[in-house]
């Protein structure tokens, strides 16, 4: 690998170092989970690839790998959303990222205009059938995102 | 695929439907994200296959698929923090799952002892270098893993 990181060294340099030797997938990418900085809610699961993981520890803003897009995305370049990053963590096999964030603009984090992704429930405790129903929480669109990103 | 779940549907299904429609990827698996229940923090990162999300949905317990052992994995049937799901949600895309959890015994969720698996903090606002060193957030291991799992 010729990017700025260390590469992945022992089990035990990996689980209990000091050095960021972050551990990119086949894809080439790693879990970044987004944490909002004023409530600790679970706001959105991103991958970075190591571009993406490079700017933004380099920057202090969210920068990401679009899966769907297959490119290099700065969270906020088209709907104003700039996330500003006030902690990162890695965890023990380093293999996921976890960074809390202050968003600009509404606040919002998905890109379908909520404040956060998950926003539906799932049942817990019972035999899972074909049609498991959904639970809605109440997190409703902070803004419309047919005017943001077009219909 | 024949599991319990149905198929994912259309886009608009997917992101505001109330069927879960989980999407695993190429691999069969789906990244769960577990937080602890009572701090809010987010303690790991781990992957289910379809059994596993299964069996969490019935037995409201935390099962995984372990991708370096390459098995199912009841959380805690070794080391005894089994995870009692509280809650559990899914993304936008349908391709992540949060679960808030209840762990017995220390309470711990890592496999090193810890609390949770995010105990070291990446520097923010420098351009990476091939050593950029982490700084531990003080999370000890609550559990000796050695006695645990052997060493």
């Amino acid at each position: 690998m010729s990017g700025p990181f260390a590469a992945p060294g022992t089990h035990a340099e990996i689980e209990e170092g000091l050095v960021l030797m972050p551990r990119f997938g086949a894809d080439g990418l790693i879990a970044a989970i987004v944490v909002d900085d004023a409530s600790g809610d679970v706001v959105m699961v991103a991958w970075m690839n190591e571009e993406a993981l490079a700017k933004t520890i380099e920057t202090g803003e969210g920068w990401y790998w679009s899966r769907s897009r297959k490119e290099l995305w700065h969270k906020g370049a088209t709907s104003g959303h700039v996330q500003t990053v006030t902690e990162m963590r890695v965890d023990c096999d380093q293999d996921a990222i976890l960074i809390r964030v202050v968003t600009a603009g509404t606040g919002a984090n998905c890109h379908t205009g909520r404040k956060g992704c998950f926003y539906r429930r799932v049942p817990i405790g019972q035999k899972p059938a074909s049609e498991l129903a959904l639970e809605p929480t109440g997190d409703d669109p902070l803004f419309d995102p047919k005017a943001v990103y077009g219909g």
